[in-house]
């Protein structure tokens, strides 16, 4: 298993703002992608996330408010089915520090390295959206290449 | 032993650019950091990569025109030395694939993470440098939190 890790800090006085970007659909529509649909507030909820090209069904497995978010993979790509999804969030002073990872990836292909890139493109977007009030969610994000 | 992965696709219709921009100070000035010194064009050469708040000395390892590059990291934090850096370089049609690879982290610690996300942001300022001309290579490149 391999997994793809990101870290952003988002310059915020408290961890609740990045709790509510990942656990409300407003939220989530604002940075990954406006097409986001279902229940991502409950255990047990389901959340849409669609984008031109295709997308993802989550199933919602952890929520801690203010600390902790985890998703498993319900529908989508072959590569990502059964894979989690895990946002972990603490407040550093200043800052709310977003410890990202998408696990349990069966093998590191190219597939892989794309979507790693791509997390850090919509983790940046997270960022912008709490710190500038403005993300960049799909289909309006910066694409990599010909698969988009 | 875990892994940073990254795939990026350049619009361009040879390879040489990206291979360029990969072993050649001036190139690597354009998109990594502005302070680059040493010899990039020769198996054996060392790379002094400068950044505000520290640094790293690659050794070349491995030089394929149009095809890899592979580094070794002999200075630096703790965490880095020892670690491999690798570039895939292959043409599809009108873009040019690069895929990257921080191989061999012995743990992953939230630098790791950091890292991960901050190479992402690297790896566009490539792609915008061959694409339009202007990379942002550090200090100028996005800032992800208070470490820098």
């Amino acid at each position: 298993m391999v997994d793809i890790l990101h870290k952003v800090g988002i310059r915020l006085s408290s961890p609740d703002e990045v709790y509510g970007a990942l656990t409300s659909l407003a939220g989530l529509g604002g940075w990954w992608t406006v097409d986001t649909r279902g229940r991502s507030d409950v255990v047990g909820g389901i959340i849409e996330f669609r984008f031109p090209a295709g997308g993802f069904d989550m199933s919602v497995v952890a929520l801690e408010p203010g600390r902790r978010v985890l998703w498993r993979v319900i529908e989508g790509p072959e590569e990502w089915i059964g894979t989690r999804i895990s946002f972990d969030i603490r407040q550093e002073e200043d800052w709310t520090i977003v410890l990202f990872k998408h696990l349990d990836w069966r093998e590191p292909v190219d597939f892989m390295h794309h979507c790693s890139t791509k997390w850090a493109v919509f983790l940046l977007s997270l960022k912008s959206l709490l710190e500038t009030g403005a993300g960049t969610p799909a289909p309006d994000e910066i694409k990599l290449d010909a698969w988009e």
